[in-house]
């Protein structure tokens, strides 16, 4: 009997063709005649644009189409807000932002094109903090606008009544600055104008019904008139759901000059074009009985969106309330303020606001844990939510499986043994530190539906096609998908085909963000499959004479329920051909749909917004050089509730990709933004962790078996992510004392607070 | 309010990508890497192949492979009997067969690869004709069969009886030959392996399903390892259901080298690896009473299918059978012989075996009622089967226009005028001829099956996409689905798009084939639309309040039904997109199915196939040049019982089409095959009907109403090539009193059947 591979270490089904170098991405597709594109961008934080000369490029032998603000739809476009055009017009907002796109007939032409165009900027006064975007009297950076692009603001229960009740109040303020996704695949599409006239987009993207929805806003067409189809995506992390203007230029381009065109960044290109992790500056106010449990919390966020807002506005949402969910309270307030700046925009990345906040608050536990003489893993043990209830903001826990990875974490760490070793001579001294995290699996945000639907077809080989709108960006979706639709089918993994996703063909989806697609995707498969089988199992009692209740799908083939020998009744070939080749027959196409019972947070942000809810716990232990500064991790482990493991090797796979990223954030990576301009826009200057800045990654897996997950399954992708920061910062101070509020943890600001350190110890 | 498309003369909806050269034809994909591929074909109607050395072919730079029989898979495809290899191997069966293959980096490289390929052939006797292959001790053309590829025989009611109360007994053989489809796109594929290891297919064909079938035979691969997409197609007129080796070879190369591998015949490769229609000799006995009723018939056919049998079968079976039901009938009796021969193979074509019986057929009531002093319309009339009839095979007909066609061609043609002039004196003289015809609108022949479904999906802003698996070749599918969609759902046919037939998106069909697609297609899009459109009246219900008997679809938007205003309660944008965004939202998209209540004929023959039967007549005046022996059509008239026309200017644009490709075969094409060669591959030398051969065309329609019709219609694509040659042979009769027999009607045979007559006037 062919095992099922729910719960089975299984090699994600586009492997081969990735390592064989035969998946196709979007800069892999050829059309006859296609033009190459290039995109010029403003040099300028902020500046009007006087004049554009675009005539000694359209001149240049082979270039197809110079185009500039004046050519692209009056359309503005944008998620929160309608603010942004495909090219700037009149004025620029930031350093980078796109101003002129080539097509041209080769990419080389593309670029000497560029060269050509001249613009007659006048530069204007920028504003590059909210600080300063925020002063009164600042300029607007949007007409008529006060440069604030959103803001929240909430109390539940009295934060004044809880802080009174503390026995220790502690305030501290963090920076987290902005991480670029970093995804191995830049931003890239191919667009044509097809036979119809309509819009055909190829794109690296986690959401194809998303991109259609954006490519008809910005370009004025009915979304009828577009196809959009998913290529290989060599990884999204967030940055590829809404925000990027490559699929906008491209088919731009493609209609103004009728041949297909292809618009592939280069790794500056992504830098500056991208939308990196949203900046915030969060202040925490915790207020904790001298047993640990936290009576008043107060947060404080102002987040820097740059020049266009994005989906930020729903990432500082995150930042401002959800971690307040990980912990039974009962007194809280937010405050966050989404400033514009002239700077590069900020969007969605793995975590999606939880690894801002979350850094801030494990390392505020850590520091009150200290102060009260208390572990912060009692301290988060005390406060943890537990299954069964309901947070301050609504949310419905199912399950939570955070004290067992604590646990696991702790072990694995030898957390008491290694832990406040203040014993430590020399140089190098060693600390360890940990984080917990929550994350959600799904989330009711977008138009009031987080379903999923789930087209399975059977072929008359007794094999399977999967239709699904939902993206694989390397996480797995399709994977996920062989293998519910095998488990439930019977059939070996090897038997099902997943379709890529494409707007024409594909059931509507909602796409790759919120940790949704196993949640969703998945509920929606298992309920395709069984309807599946279900119609197999009524064809074999009707064809074979037996009652329905005694057959059964086993291996393959519909079997006779009681039979020792699984006698075979038939096998699913033979069903699926007997399904067309019959009166009243047809092929074995069944479709379903899966909409969690969640809500939509309600005016006052209450609501149960998510299925199932996902957490984590991280410890690491770092060594720290006191003489340069540098940390090192030495060892990591991370655990990662997802409520059953479906793929045990993805789930790893994601954890050690995330604690890679984490650490990257903390330690590493840093966009140098100078007078609103990103001097480091490459990979030798920005400094992602490499294989030697990372430990021999373990992780551990806790599966709470949630009740609404399918299978008992929540996300995995984003939750260990959201830890790494604050373990690490947390594991610093556990070396040397020092606390780091401010990321990344350079060995600049570790040396620096070393002095300070050594200077209030002998003041 | 807009006009429902249906019964207005409506553009083919593609029209507009195929005149400005955006249509994708299979031979404009253009995939990196792709190869171009060339076929040796053996020159011999019979050999051994003794060796084949590729050595020279091989070694020359670019060539990526050059495969043999050797190469290609064990197994044997076809679809009556499983025969024919991919590439021969030992035996060539007639001189065009595919032997050797080539994919080069250029079809200039292929093509010389093939001039440096020797192949060593022991040229065998060969048998040409049926009576050769036939007779007694004649070598197998296939190891141990006896050169019967398939043989018919039965008999209703008696046909002695019949005869004994007969008052004229009338026997003739009439002898058809091969036409050539004469599409203007020749085969053409291209194919891959995706990164998947899947075949990946496109291709000029008139079904998908029954491609990916063929390949997954002769590859020996499950289908679910193929995707066939099928590109725009120039035409197929039954030349691209299923005997095409051109895919099957692309498919192997492109396994063979990993490649994309592109295969385009030109016109001479055409003529050699298509199929032609399958030439019969008929034996025609009928006996009339003086009335002109017809008390007894009597076929003997000998056909021939060349060297594989292909579909040829299922021709000689609708040969031998179909005509029986246009009469009412008691006694008839066929016996019917499909023989082997070297000779490039037969198959499908327009009219599918329809064309070889009627033109016997019409020829026959026109010699006996001059026989019998009687009109030959008259004869028709008397014995027409009438709507409410079963036939003597089973066949229920529920609709019948015959007697109107026959009125319309008559009085267009001025029948009582122009008949029988027998005082035309001078070298040119005209006569008119008139045949009658019956088709069927789809069979239920393959697999007791000959249902269609039909996706239909509705965007967020209110226009639809439909998703089918039956092919438009030019007939006009994709038209005829938007149609029936646009009326259904009230929109504009502009808001409709067919997605082309692709065997991993669109759902199970069996494809272009006898005149089923309006019925079978039609009417599982009435389905899928009005399935729609009640999910979309629930949910305008269930949002705006009123009842749902109170609502209607006006327009493109929901409506209350009494309203004198038409007030709109919902516009289908709005409801599209109010269908997702809700809690159990989903994507509206719905699947319907339509299998007609129709039976597979018995094994002995009897059951009604198909839903509906349509008719038509055709009447044509010639002028025959006495001295040159030559014959023109000068007018002709082909009236069709489409059941209900759609689409006006498709029925006349089919009509049109048919009867120029009737006259084609009737007077100007002949495929000349000289000891088993094609000697006339060309458009030069094989002469198609070219605008100065052809009338002013005119035609009328007959909308009978079928009461099984989707509206009313039936098929209309085939009806109208059928009575042309007889119509064309009548006239000449008429005109100059001589009665050919053999098609075409050559000048020689004319001449020469003049100068017979006159022999045997002056004997």
């Amino acid at each position: 009997m062919s095992e099922s591979p729910i719960g089975r270490d299984t090699p994600q089904v586009n492997a081969r063709a990735k390592v064989t170098g035969r998946a196709q991405y979007a800069g892999d597709i050829q059309l006859p005649g296609m033009l190459h594109a290039k995109v010029l961008r403003s040099p300028h934080p902020h500046a009007r644009i006087r004049r554009i000369d675009t005539r000694a490029a359209r001149a240049l032998p082979g270039v197809k189409a110079v185009l500039t603000g004046a050519d692209a739809p009056d359309a503005l476009w944008g998620v929160h807000h309608k603010e942004r055009r495909i090219l700037a017009r009149e004025v620029v907002r930031f350093a980078g932002e796109e101003v002129v796109a080539v097509a041209a007939t080769s990419d080389e032409i593309a670029r000497d094109a560029l060269e050509l165009v001249t613009i007659d900027y006048e530069p204007l006064p920028a504003l590059f903090t909210p600080e300063a975007a925020l002063a009164e009297g600042a300029t607007g950076i949007h007409p008529g606008r006060n440069n604030v692009a959103h803001e929240i603001a909430f109390e539940r229960g009295s934060v004044e009544a809880g802080f009174a009740q503390a026995d220790l109040i502690h305030e501290a303020t963090y920076t987290t600055h902005a991480q670029y996704p970093g995804y191995l695949e830049p931003m890239a599409t191919v667009a044509q104008v097809d036979g119809h006239g309509r819009l055909q987009v190829w794109a690296s993207t986690q959401s194809v019904f998303l991109a259609r929805m954006r490519l008809a806003a910005a370009l004025e067409l009915p979304v009828s008139r577009i196809r959009v189809m998913q290529t290989t995506t060599g990884g999204g992390f967030g940055g590829k759901i809404v925000e990027d203007a490559n699929s906008l230029i491209a088919a731009l381009l493609a209609l103004k000059t009728g041949q297909p065109v292809r618009l592939v960044n280069n790794r500056l290109e992504d830098f500056l074009g991208a939308c990196s992790s949203l900046p915030e500056r969060l202040t925490l106010k915790l207020g904790m009985t001298r047993e640990g449990r936290i009576v008043a919390k107060e947060v404080t966020i102002l987040a820097d969106c740059g020049a266009y807002c994005g989906l930020t506005n729903e990432v500082m949402h995150v930042s401002a309330m959800r971690s307040d969910n990980m912990h039974r309270l009962e007194n809280v307030r937010s405050h966050a303020v989404l400033s514009y700046t002239h700077t590069p925009p900020h969007g969605a990345f793995r975590g999606f606001g939880g690894t801002q906040m979350l850094f801030a608050l494990n390392s505020h536990i850590d520091t009150m844990a200290e102060k009260l003489g208390l572990d912060p893993v009692a301290i988060h043990r005390l406060n943890a939510i537990q299954a069964g209830d309901t947070s301050i903001h609504g949310w419905e826990v199912g399950s939570t499986g955070l004290m067992e990875c604590l646990d696991q974490c702790t072990e694995a760490i030898h957390w008491a043994e290694k832990r406040g070793r203040r014993d430590q001579a020399g140089r190098r001294r060693r600390g360890v530190g940990l984080a917990a995290a929550m994350h959600v699996s799904g989330n009711r945000t977008i138009g009031n539906w987080d379903g999923s639907t789930v087209v399975v077809k059977l072929n008359e080989d007794g094999r399977a096609l999967v239709h699904s709108g939902e993206c694989d960006m390397g996480q797995g979706a399709m994977t996920m998908l062989s293998q519910v639709i095998a488990h439930e089918l019977t059939l070996p993994i090897e038997h099902i085909q997943v379709v890529p996703p494409d707007t024409d063909t594909s059931p509507f989806a909602i796409g790759t963000l919120a940790s949704r697609v196993t949640m969703s995707g998945g509920h929606a498969a298992i309920l395709a499959a069984r309807k599946a089988k279900a119609q197999l199992l009524a064809l074999a009692a009707e064809l074979s004479g037996h009652a329905e209740e005694t057959l059964t799908l086993i291996d393959g083939a519909v079997r006779l329920r009681d039979a020792d020998n699984g006698e075979i009744v038939a096998d699913l070939a033979t069903l699926a051909r007997q399904h067309i080749w019959r009166h009243g027959g047809e092929g074995l196409q069944v479709s379903a749909t899966w909409d969690p019972q969640t809500r939509m947070h309600d005016d006052d942000l209450y609501g149960n917004i998510a299925s199932a809810y996902s957490f984590a716990a991280q410890a690491v232990e770092v060594e720290v050089d006191t003489e340069t500064g540098r940390v090192e991790v030495v060892e990591s482990f991370v655990s990662d509730d997802c409520g059953k493991a479906f793929n045990p090797l993805a789930i790893h796979g994601q954890t050690n990709g995330a604690t890679v990223q984490a650490i990257g954030w903390a330690l590493y990576e840093q966009l140098q933004v100078e007078e609103g301009r990103i001097m480091n826009g490459n990979f030798a200057d920005y400094t992602l962790a490499t294989a030697d800045a990372v430990p021999m990654l373990a992780s551990g897996i806790v599966e709470s078996n949630d009740p609404k997950g399918p299978y008992g399954a929540k996300g995995a992708s984003e939750t260990a992510i959201l830890p790494g920061a604050a373990a690490i910062a947390n594991a610093v101070h556990d070396a040397v004392g020092v606390r780091i509020t401010d990321l990344p943890i350079t060995p600049e600001k570790v040396l620096a607070a070393l002095r300070a350190k050594e200077d209030a110890d002998h003041a």
